[in-house]
């Protein structure tokens, strides 16, 4: 830091963390750039809405520049956090969508908050058959496959291809497997209940495989057996101790209880199951020494900061914290734990600026929300648990009010209250440069 | 028609007039199938709007099996027509999207509404370069074009370099050029002013090219001077009598009143110049021997059946429709001709089911809109001619009425109540696989 300078302050990421961490920094006397390989926020927990066509892309992502257009010690940078030199303290970037990029900026303190993506165990060629929810591209290309796939078996008339068309299998029962099953179920057995003449959507078929032995295993075992217990009364079927053995463009096989083998027929496949932390993370863990785990997430000191490295942060769920013992905790991967995380360093940053010191990062649990369908939800609020009505309206309440941008939270409201009157959803558009373009050449592949 | 079935009807087309053809259907002793190659019926007047951020596409848009999915006689097929056979009375079909469709399909009577798309003047090269707002596709694909152009200028450090970033170009002051137009300058002027820290976007040059002498030549000259004005007002230059000559990576190069070639650097052009009509319009004309004019549109008799076949009837911007004297006539490109002809064709096959005649079609021209800006537009009203805040509350009114589906009405509604008082503009994402991959893989290519 020089004297006749501003303190630099570099933040990767615009997820919860990042966005957290700028904003606390907005009173800093620091000259912040915020860089993220988009350039709008995207309100995760709810892409499985649009996956579902129960929500438009534009009311659950924000425009970075709008959100900071009054932070004036911010700017945002549209490009790629490529590598990081430590010894020249420089950030390299990468161009991406066309737009110009410088090759690298400097910083005196770095934030790292590069999120993570879903991991196939190592078997990255199931990737080419499975569908995940994870940026808005993908959930769109969820949806288009989903109602592309109520449209086929429609016109299918052998049986037990009709039957595959119908089957839905998603992998992993975490909050994203339960939600997207849910909503699954939900779409067939009341939006599109009268949409077809050939078909009854209601015979769809929604398999939800989990390899433990009970849905929702970050919550209390009891509002694992109300969830399952509500996914059954929508119509899905929770096959718990079920291990993915192979996914293919015809379906999937998994070893149930260990032993047998089972082969499920479908054409739709949703990945719901582990995840692995952005490459930053490996590549900070080479640089420093830090210790990375299977999921590919660092290991920071208590206060965020690489070890030797206490100018670089890095936070979310792409690292765990050594705790005071040095063991380091894996935090669930949620927005809450990347929000305080985000705050932190933001109050780590300004402290250091006047000079002062920080107590370690401590995090304040308050409490688990999973949202299964209309009226149905758990929340595990401090031993308070929660389930059916109550706990979907608390969902409700939460989603909506951390939503950034006041319009998106009354377009939200809206879609939703009037779908949960009408049944209906309104984004239910097959699109895509795979539909359009099947549509104008008449390709008959079938869209990942 | 045999005895023991219903009278078989097929309409090609799920826009303004196979809607309309559809709904006038719906209680006709007649067995209805409806073929699109899309699931949903855009409210194409409005894309323009997804191309600037303004409404997101699930707004615009509505599933057509939802608004067919209480009549019974009607069913939904997803799939192109890509052939008529007139002496098997039988309609070919191209599967889309991936989902399975028969190969073709028999009728009694067909009643075809294909639309129009683009057209380059013979320079499809030119189509590689410059953006159109057709699709919802081609709509976000312009949307992420220009917000991404602004991104880039915000980075670029050659003045010349960032002068062509921030210059826009769109070929062709008919409604939809003059929408984008205004729409960009707004975006440029009010949405966008904080947003940057190198550029201010209210420096873009926004240049509307048009062959002719005045705007929107399907007004009286004295509405085209109006909105000559009101875009001048808000920062657009409308460069009249101006013909392009090429279009390429680097901007546009355009001929002046006839004489002087000028060379305009721009990353971005619009294209909204001429149409040209489905390819199924040609193949009618093949097929029965009617006249297809330069544009591509069928001559069609005065009750809008083809020559020699009166079971086969076709309509909206495909279409001329020949008068009492047998000269064709061309009606305007714009909904209110397609959704009258296409009430029109339900009237006629239920005239025919009874075994009655009914009297030619015959336009009722309710007046002309087009919308410039905020509370700037101009109005055509059988004579009676409007322009500035009453215009455009008339076209405020006219849209949110057409709108399909009371949800996207309110959406709609409350998108531009907001973008009204605060200027904003929420949709504003860059988004699709081009965007997506170029984050992931970190290429460079600039997005068409």
């Amino acid at each position: 830091m020089t004297a006749n300078s501003f303190h630099r302050v570099v933040v990767v990421g615009g997820g919860f963390g990042g966005l957290q961490a700028t904003v606390g920094l907005r009173r800093a006397p620091v000259e912040l750039t915020l860089v993220d390989r988009r350039n709008f926020h995207l309100f995760q927990p709810l892409t499985y809405q649009v996956a579902t066509g129960a929500l438009s892309p534009g009311e659950i992502a924000y425009p970075l520049r709008a959100i900071f257009k009054r932070q004036r010690n911010t700017s945002v940078l549209l490009a790629e956090a490529s590598d990081i030199d430590l010894e020249r303290r420089e950030l390299h970037l990468r161009a991406v969508a066309g737009v110009p990029a410088p090759t690298s900026i400097p910083y005196d303190t770095l934030i790292v908050s590069g999120g993570s993506q879903y991991s196939y165990f190592g078997h990255d060629e199931w990737s080419e058959h499975a569908n995940e929810v994870k940026s808005l591209e993908s959930a769109l290309m969820v949806r288009s496959h989903i109602l592309a796939a109520f449209e086929a078996a429609e016109m299918e008339q052998d049986p037990e291809r009709r039957a595959a068309w119908l089957t839905f299998v998603i992998v992993g029962a975490g909050p994203t497997g339960v939600e997207m099953a849910g909503q699954i179920a939900e779409l067939a057995r009341d939006t599109l209940r009268h949409d077809f003449r050939s078909i009854d959507p209601r015979q769809g078929r929604i398999l939800l495989l989990e390899g433990a032995d009970r849905v929702l295993t970050s919550f209390p075992p009891s509002l694992s057996r109300r969830a399952e217990r509500s996914l059954k009364k929508l119509g899905v079927t929770p096959m718990l101790g079920a291990l993915v053995v192979s996914v293919d463009a015809g379906g999937v096989t998994v070893k149930v209880s260990g032993e047998r083998t089972e082969r499920v027929a479908s054409r739709t496949v949703v990945w719901a199951a582990g995840v692995t932390a952005s490459g930053l993370a490996a590549r900070l863990g080479e640089l420093t020494g830090a210790e990375c785990d299977r999921a590919g997430r660092v290991a920071v000191e208590p206060d965020l900061t690489l070890p030797g490295h206490p100018e670089v942060l890095a936070l979310g769920d792409m690292v765990r914290v050594r705790g005071a013992d040095g063991t380091p905790t894996v935090f669930p991967g949620v927005a809450p734990v990347a929000m305080q995380q985000g705050r932190y360093a933001a109050k780590l940053v300004r402290s250091r600026v006047r000079g002062r010191r920080t107590a370690p990062f401590h995090y304040r649990d308050k409490g688990n929300l999973a949202t299964i369908g209309r009226a149905a939800a758990v929340a595990d609020i401090k031993g308070l648990k929660l389930s059916g009505l109550l706990a979907w309206l608390t969902w409700l309440v939460v989603h909506l009010w951390y939503l950034v941008g006041f319009q998106n939270r009354v377009l939200v409201f809206i879609r939703w209250s009037v779908s949960f009157f009408t049944h209906g959803r309104g984004a239910r558009l097959i699109t895509g440069e795979a539909a359009e373009a099947g549509a104008e050449a008449g390709e008959t592949a079938w869209p990942r």
